[in-house]
């Protein structure tokens, strides 16, 4: 462990100053920046692709997209008529200095929301500050009541936890109510929804409270 | 990314060291070791809990649980009587150094097979070599088909690919065969058992397959 303590501290401070350097620049642009985290498989490009459209005429948005390998996500963000773009990386999560080259590729035309969907990883990413206004956890309840208390950093930081495919619920042996008293627990501050976002159930609450956060953050 | 990668080098080359050490110390005692890694969630202590009763009798096990916080897998491990050591870390994947010095624990009495239950990351902990004998990716089918192609390194060098949660499948709009094929063609070697950890399906086959496995690594 030492070694590694003793090595990451500097790339932490570093990805912290571009991290600061976004954040104003977002802010001069006026653009809001909602980073998605999640395991592999909780859902977030689903939750875009039916997030897009509820968004459609209120905001212009834009997506940056972070994967291992394949663009496979940013075309499925194409198809509803967003701009994305794809980040390949060899890294296990974002950075402040990979989303900034990413977002500068929207400067034509900023938009006015800006999502980043992180590298599948419920660790890594919840290190690294990238300069967003919002920060959400998405998480699959078929992962497992237990799991915040597992992994407690990305909940305990985060402003919004939205705990998907619960269409699998009655299927799964999880109980909503266990999951929902460790996110409490580990998070006691943040917005909690709970959604399918394959069905669309519970959508509609979700994206009010974001547009709310949108606004308070453009200063609106 | 290239502070990232300046600085991981001689970590992993030293976390490299250590596993050759841990190989050549398993080797001598006799100790087959399967790693096991997989997202957060997608069944791993389930499984072991499955499989550890249906190796009763034929080798004596022992378990290495590794979280960022808690030791509730370490105690569901001890309830099916089965010596288990708890590694809590702060780091997105087990080590080397953190094998040996949790193997190390066993020592008094020597299980014939160590599992190793990594963090959960389907990433960070495909780079650290722990001195294993065989490496096995367990993967939730309702992640979606198309993860294999999104984060193939854990797939490409795992020796068996385990994918669980076959019973949520009917009700998860994943396509079974489009998953079969991402995984046969990001890692055409692997082993592949279909199985649900919770209802028992598949399990023979994995054990009869880890069963053969456990022989050849212990010479006979």
């Amino acid at each position: 462990m030492s070694e590694r303590v003793a090595v990451e501290t500097p790339v932490l401070k570093k990805n912290d100053e571009y991290a600061a350097g976004n954040r104003e620049w977002f802010a001069s642009l006026g653009i809001a920046v909602i980073n998605i985290m999640s395991a592999p498989g909780a859902g977030k490009t689903t939750l875009l692709e039916k997030t897009l459209p509820m968004l459609a005429g209120r905001y212009s948005c834009a997506v940056i997209e972070g994967d291992l390998q394949t663009d496979l996500d940013a075309e499925r963000i194409r198809r509803v008529g967003v701009r994305a773009h794809q980040i390949n990386t060899t890294c296990c999560h974002l950075d402040a200095r990979m989303v900034q080259g990413a977002a500068a590729t929207f400067l034509e035309s900023p938009p006015e929301v800006l999502f980043i969907e992180n590298i599948g990883n419920l660790v890594c990413p919840a290190s690294y500050d990238l300069g967003e206004s919002v920060k959400v956890t998405l998480f699959s309840v078929v992962e497992g009541a237990d799991k915040p208390k597992k992994y407690p950093k990305m909940f305990r930081m985060s402003d919004c936890v939205v705990l998907n495919k619960t269409d699998l619920l009655p299927y799964s042996g999880v109980e909503l109510d266990e999951l929902l008293s460790n996110v409490r627990d580990v998070s006691p501050e943040a917005a909690v929804f709970t959604v399918s976002a394959r069905t669309g159930e519970g959508l509609a609450e979700w994206v009010e409270w974001l547009a709310a956060r949108v606004e308070k953050v453009r200063g609106r």
